[in-house]
């Protein structure tokens, strides 16, 4: 049994966040579909509030502070999505957040997380002086760790996407997510799974960072032996709390190669008009190389977030 | 009096052609509406089918069709949006839709038309050779002009977008549209102003093709000195019925400068992840560049497309 959060802890999250978050829209596109061989079901996160659903997850957690730790304010270490959506969530709480970025982080990263507020400490770009760099700062502060993904209140967070995908959608035969330290293929695992157990849950992962499709054949966490890949949100690894939950329900990892990453992308770009981050176009891209068996069947694609330098696009 | 479309006709064309494209979403955007000092309702036509709201005037034309002219087919002349949506309706309904495009016409466009089953007749990039295939193959197939806008079938189809929103806004104070031949401005402005007298409805020009503008201001159709903008889908100019309805039911044309529009393009592109077309973006651009009375109000913007060129990009 795994120490993830239970379906009534995801219901309860969305509850909480609901408030503080957009109900995104689950959009459909006949021309993907005929490609698909399959019924897509878009879950839209990358209109999401700070463009991906990584607010889900830090207002979940950011709204159970106790009064004492939210005066101390909230630590986390990311150079992306969760970056920012812990600044926005911590400032709409009024509790400060620090975040520890590496020095080369994009200034795109950068000015969004102070556009939010956050409160960047830069360091060298390793771990290890990123891990030295929070460890100072949760001790200086008193604040408490939001990490991106080994903490149940963001697994929980992020599941509340799959709970509005099949409030929406009731029927659905398989649902596509993304993978990388597995915070939100875990907490939508756990949502879909428990909400209709026929559903087949499918992680998503480029070939070139694939610790997790390695993992569930090992049934060990196995590191990325590289994390050369342009979906630059998905180079994290697998931790014991979302490993545990993702070997209980998930069915298989699918693997894509940069160019079908790459050709999703242009394909949601240029038949659904929706800007999207690489790492979101991983989880339509299986379904494009049909490397998976969803012929005929209604699939959930969710669409992690559409965070991109447009001055730097693939295309 | 013009001899355009009545509210009437254009609520009898929605229920018409409901069946046959998408509602399309309304959706705002907090940044958005912080730097334009309005709240801004954003008409999603790039997300319609064929990626722009053409859908809409080229169904309600041809489903009006008699039995004798549907089996000889359609005609029109366009290197843009129209050409396919003409393309796609006819299909709907199994007729044959021709179209003349400029052999210098971009292999994307051509490429949607032929995907749709529109037949292409390459001509001179002349508007004199343009009018003489068309006459030709009027003649040849005894088939239908589907004008992109001097038609008040396809009038009153674009105005089915503002059905849609207000439908879903009651309350706007102003709508902003974008114009070219004004088949879309016209259209939607006999809706607006119907359904809600109060409404100002605000037409929105590059000011490198504004014709309309100064038509307004001679009270005489004005041709375009020039066409030197990037946005393509906003290069035609008004004909009789369109200047006679816009003159009654449109209080201004807003001019926008061509940096004006890649601004508001890619602020829709990074702060809503919708990908938009130039001629779509100048809709927003009033609103940002604060060149309109807006502050404090409600504003529909009309997004009028999402076709794009995505290896070409002004950013």
């Amino acid at each position: 049994m795994s120490a993830g959060p239970s379906l009534d802890d995801i219901q309860v999250a969305h509850r909480r966040i609901a408030p503080f978050i957009h109900r995104t829209p689950v959009m459909t596109c006949a021309a993907l579909d005929k490609m698909a061989g399959a019924r897509l079901y878009f879950k839209c996160e990358n209109l999401q509030k700070t463009g991906s659903f990584k607010i889900r997850g830090a207002t979940n957690a950011i709204l159970q502070l106790s009064a004492a730790e939210a005066a101390r304010g909230v630590v986390t270490q990311s150079s992306g999505n969760h970056a920012a959506a812990v600044s926005r969530a911590a400032a709409a709480r009024g509790v400060a957040a620090h975040i520890v970025m590496p020095k080369n982080a994009p200034v795109v990263k950068v000015k969004a997380v102070e556009g939010y507020g956050g409160v960047i400490t830069f360091c060298e770009p390793t771990i290890e002086a990123r891990d030295a760099a929070s460890r100072r700062l949760l001790e200086e502060t008193g604040g408490v760790m939001v990490h991106p993904y080994n903490d149940r209140r963001v697994i929980a967070g992020q599941g509340t996407a799959a709970i509005e995908l099949l409030e929406d959608v009731p029927d659905l035969d398989m649902l596509l997510v993304p993978v990388s330290g597995g915070g939100l293929l875990s907490g939508n695992a756990v949502a879909a799974t428990s909400l209709r157990p026929s559903v087949r849950v499918i992680g998503c992962e480029p070939a070139n960072a694939d610790d997790a499709y390695r993992s569930l054949k090992s049934k060990h966490i196995e590191k990325n032996a590289t994390t050369d890949t342009i979906a630059d949100g998905l180079r994290a690894q697998l931790c014991d709390l979302t490993f545990g939950i993702i070997r209980e329900r998930v069915e298989e990892i699918a693997r894509v190669t940069e160019q079908e990453i790459v050709e999703a992308m242009r394909l949601l770009w240029e038949r659904m008009k929706l800007v999207v981050e690489p790492s979101a176009a991983v989880a339509l891209a299986p379904a494009i190389a049909r490397g998976i068996k969803a012929d005929g069947k209604r699939v959930g694609v969710l669409i992690s977030g559409g965070n991109v330098e447009l001055s730097s696009l693939p295309f």
